[in-house]
Parts: structure tokens; C-alpha cells; sequence
């Protein structure tokens, strides 16, 4: 019988983290398989530990493949849909780690077969540097893991992405497509905009070089999301830019009150220093609870996909499975039911 | 004969951790004292073991003080310099940590007596969190420390500070107080108000409690500024707000670049991250190489203020008196020479 397979394609900063944190359970008994249309890439994972095996091709590369993890940007995860249908085996789970969800959501629909299940995913969680080398285990731990089920996607399936997110030490966070797309602008997509825009401002100026000189951690801290992946930057943007050019026109007009208040000075400026100040802290030092969604339960011993993490992923998924269940409200049931989106299906979009 | 004292005024994140630096030189013969309007603070700062002694008057902590460091905000060093004359020992060097220069420098030769040697001083270096209990022994390590020395310093003074940022592992970057506003107002104050107009943008708006769910590494760096003590953000924006007003424009401008950029989309967008990173990842890989400001010997071991770093930090002056020059061309030397402001009066301010 074959072994079990996780294949994940795309073996970048978070393709490989992926591998890492999957190669590194204990007593597992899947194998990792890894592609990337870089193949030096994947070749690269390879040497680090991050797959177990580089394949050439997604038919060589999908062969088996009970879990299949796309970790590119978002317009080549549009490419890949199209053309991994014919090599998924039926009952397959794929997942994903792009930016951007509503789209990705729409052309999972369109182009994948009935006979696989799809769970949107996007770890919230980024570095400075890009590519494989950049890649860590510890990357995911504490991180927000947005999750977008699709309608198709069974429970189990959801439990299979649920548990390995889980295993990574990261919050799995049940969120509707079109939500996810609104405030992912905010707090993730429009950022990027703001480090580009910086760091051109004082690259293109005249006095860059000894600018350059004095900048200290403040500039680096704001610049750092301007050394992202290019490809990764400008597909967020093509697939989300109402909801960019929204949060845009939110920033321009804050710039606006903030001109006002230096307007005015003294106490006003010294008021919204310190509010903001007082929110933020608040914010860091109590960030809001992430609750352990309800409704996907982990799948069981019998479940076929559950059978491919029948090392320590299992084990894990069970004990999840078998925790006291979080005290929920009505009200927060059927919102995470709604979320979900695999009740109410006139939500689903 | 009383000890050699050094004084730190202000023992918050700054103050503390420059004393956590002085504390540590191994066979130091000197005493830190420190003193803050908050009592609390500079008692927390002795218990943490940044300074030697608390004291409740500048009478009191400015007696027979060889080395005085000014470390709290901009407005606040204002009246600090106005007062502090009368307690100044002749000879004495007085040095600042605060984010603006011009204004300072004016205060220093309007305020001090003329038997005190005034060096202007900003450690490019920040942390989320202020206050004596956020400060670290390591956190100038690596980092660019701005030095405007007076006119009025003579070459020992300049050298007693040269020698205590090199011994913290600061990089010291002679400049003028004028070039050093506008540049920290590009790559530090403006950095300040879009971490402030980010947060509030968020945090005012209807989607607050979901986006702070998703909100993750980038969100987090890119607010960072905006949790910095309030009355220092403040005093800056008070006392360098026509630079700050000046970026702040270009900034929009470079805003509205991005959107027209984006308005094309395709290759526009992908040319202009690509750009973007290469350039950023240049710098962040090579930055600009600080030399070592020539112009400012070291403190002969017969020099009155010298003696203050009788233990190893005086030996690191000696010793980096010693070093065979850096190679500069002469006009790196003129332009040395202009910066340190020591030989060419008339470009003082």
C-alpha cells in the first residue's frame, strides 16, 4: 500500500515553514512531497529538510496526495486550480495560504472536481526575507490562521486542515471570504502600500544617503513589508483592490485629521498621542480572544484522510477532539455556523 | 577627593538603558546617579540596578557631575537647560538623547554658562515599550547615535562622547543639527504618524473587533510607533513640525504614485514592487558604511575630564585613539569637518 502523502506546492517562506513544521512530527508516517515551479527552489527545501522528496511535475507530484497544500501568490494559485483537477484523488483535502480569498474561494468552485474537498486557508504570519532559506518552524506559532471552508468541503476535511494548523501552534480563525478580503486590506494588504510608499519617499529623495545613514529601527520596522515578495504584493492587489482602494482613501483622510490636530497643536496633538497610545497598548497587551472554532469536529480513526496523519497529527487531532468543549454562546455558535458558511449556504459567495 | 560622577537626567527606556551600560563597564571609577520628575521611575531605575544612587533635586545630582545626559523630551530638555546652569561644574560636558537637534542647540548656547561643554546627541533606537523597566543593556548595539557637538565643546568633550557611544556599540554619525532634523523628520517623525494614523484608521472603524482577529505581524510593526510615549511624539512634532509637514506631503504625493500605478495595474504594479525590494534589500544588506567621524581625539590621560572614565571605558578611548586612521578622501574630510561644525562657524545654527 502506498505510504500516505502531503504534497505542498510552492516551496517559499511559507511553503517550506509548512514542510518543516510537517517534517519535523514525531513518528509520522506521511510522506512530504514538494514542488515549485523554481526547481531550484524546491531543490533548495530539499537540502534544508523541509520535504522529504522534489518533484518535477504535478501529475509525479499529486500521485497519492491525501492533503495538498498551494503556497504561491494568488494569481499562479489560479493556474494551479485550473490544471490539478485531473491528477487529485478522489477525497482529497486541498488547502492553500494566500492573501487574498474571495477569489481563490470562486475559482476552487469552478474548476476542481466534486470528488475533492476545499478549505481556504492564509496564515497570518510573514518575515522580511522570502524563499525557502528564510523558512522556520517557529514562524506559525501564535499566529491568527484564517480559515474559509468551502460549501463542498466536509467536516472532516475541515478537521484535517484544522488539526494541522493547530499542530503548527497557530489560531485557526473561521471567517467568510469576503470578510476575510475587507480586513485583510486593512491590516495586512494597504500596510504593504504604506512600506513602499516610505521607502521611496526617502530612497527618491535628494538627501537619501545620509537619510539613510540616520534611519534606525523605526524605518526599518515600517519599510520591512516593501521587501516582500513582488509577485506576492502585486497579486494581493489585482484581487483586492476595491478593498485596498477603500482602506486607501480611510488612511488618506486620517493623514487629514492628523494635519489638523499639528494645526492646532499642544493639547489636541498631545490627546490623540496618547489615546492612540492607550488603544494600541491595550490591543497588544490583550489581544482579542481567539476561540477554538466549533463545528469542525476532528475527523475519526476510521476517516480516511485522517488515516494520513497517523503519527503524532493524529494523535493530536484526537485529543482536540476529545477537550471539554469551549463555553460558547447561542449568539457565538450560530455566528462561527455562519462563518463557517457551511450552514447557510446563501452566504457562501 | 569626591568621586567622578556622571549624571542622568530623564530614566525612562533611554535614560536607564544608557545607565544599564555605564553600571556594567567592568572596574569603572565613576558613579551614576540619576534623577526624574517621576520619583517612581528613577526608583525603579536604581532597584533595576541602572543607576548607583536616586536623588530628588538637580542641586543635589548635579553636584561635581563631569558627565551630565539629558535623556527625556525635547520641550521638557527646554527647561531643563534653562535651569540647571547654576549646578554645572566648569568643565563639565553636557550631552542630550532627544529625537530634535536644532532646537536644542539654540537652548544649549542661549541657556548654558560658557564654562560647560554642550554636545548634542540622538541614539537612532526605540522599543514598543518606555520606562526604566523596558530598558536593555543592548539596545544601542548596531545602532547610528547622532552627535551635533556645540561650538563651544572643545575636542576632549566631543571625545568624552564619542567614547561612551562607541563603548555602548553605537555607531557615532557627526552631523549637522539642521541636516539631522530634516532626515529624522523623513526616517523617525513622519514613520511616527503613520504608525499613529494606521492604528486609528483600524481601530475607528465598524470592522475593529474582526480586523483585530486577522491583524498579524504586519499590522504589528507597522503600529509599533504609535504605542511610543506620547509627550515625546508630541514635543517632536512641536519642535521639528515644518520638516515633518514637509514629508507628510511628499508622503501623500507618493500615495497618490501608488494609486495611479495601481489604477494601470499589470507590469506597472509588479516593475513597481520589484524596484521596491531590490532597492530596500540593498540597503538592508549593505547599508551605508558608517565611518568613524575623524576630527575628535580622544582625551589624553591628563585630561580633567578624562579621568571621569578612569576604568575600562577610558581605555576604550585610549584604545580607539590608537586605531591607524580611516582611509578618507579629504573631501570626506572637509565634509567631516563642516559636520562636526567645529571649524566652520558660519554654517552654525
Amino acid at each position: 500500500m502506498a505510504r500516505s502523502r502531503i504534497t505542498i506546492i510552492g516551496t517559499g517562506l511559507i511553503g517550506a515553514s509548512i514542510g518543516h513544521n510537517l517534517m519535523s512530527r514525531p513518528n509520522r508516517e506521511f510522506e512530504v512531497v514538494g514542488l515549485d515551479r523554481d526547481r531550484f527552489n524546491a531543490k533548495e527545501a530539499k537540502k534544508l529538510g523541509a520535504i522529504d522528496r522534489e518533484v518535477g511535475s504535478l501529475e509525479e507530484g499529486l500521485e497519492n496526495a491525501g492533503l495538498v497544500i498551494i503556497a504561491v501568490p494568488v494569481v499562479s494559485a489560479r493556474h494551479l486550480l485550473e490544471e490539478i483537477g485531473p491528477y487529485l484523488k478522489p477525497g482529497a483535502v486541498v488547502t492553500d495560504t494566500c492573501s487574498t480569498k474571495a477569489d481563490i474561494m470562486r475559482w476552487a468552485a469552478e474548476f476542481l472536481p466534486e470528488t475533492v474537498h476545499f478549505v481556504g486557508g492564509h496564515p497570518m504570519a510573514g518575515l522580511e526575507a522570502s524563499g525557502p532559506k528564510a523558512a522556520r518552524k517557529d514562524l506559525f506559532q501564535g499566529a491568527t490562521w484564517a480559515i474559509t471552508p468551502s460549501p463542498r468541503a466536509n467536516e472532516d476535511a475541515v478537521g484535517v486542515v484544522l488539526g494541522m494548523v493547530e499542530s503548527f501552534g497557530a489560531y485557526p480563525l473561521y471567517i467568510d471570504a469576503a470578510e476575510h478580503d475587507t480586513y485583510a486590506a486593512a491590516v495586512s494588504h494597504l500596510p504593504i502600500l504604506l512600506s513602499v510608499a516610505l521607502f521611496r519617499m526617502v530612497r527618491d529623495s535628494q538627501g537619501w544617503e545620509d537619510a539613510a545613514l540616520l534611519a534606525g529601527p523605526a524605518f526599518r520596522d515600517l519599510t520591512r513589508l516593501a521587501s516582500g515578495d513582488p509577485t506576492m504584493s502585486k497579486d494581493i492587489m489585482t484581487t483586492n483592490r476595491d478593498a485596498v482602494l477603500h482602506w486607501l482613501g480611510r488612511f488618506e483622510s486620517e493623514l487629514q485629521t492628523i494635519r489638523k490636530a499639528l494645526d492646532e497643536g499642544g493639547q489636541v496633538v498631545q490627546d490623540m498621542f496618547t489615546s492612540t497610545q492607550v488603544d494600541r497598548d491595550t490591543f497588544i497587551m490583550n489581544p482579542p480572544v481567539r476561540r477554538r472554532p466549533e463545528g469542525a469536529p476532528a475527523p475519526s480513526a476510521q476517516d480516511a484522510i485522517g488515516r494520513l496523519f497517523a503519527g503524532a497529527l493524529y494523535d493530536k487531532l484526537k485529543d482536540v477532539q476529545n477537550r471539554p468543549p469551549v463555553q460558547t454562546s447561542q449568539r457565538d455558535q450560530d455566528e462561527l455556523q455562519r462563518k463557517l458558511g457551511v450552514r447557510d449556504e446563501d452566504r457562501d459567495r
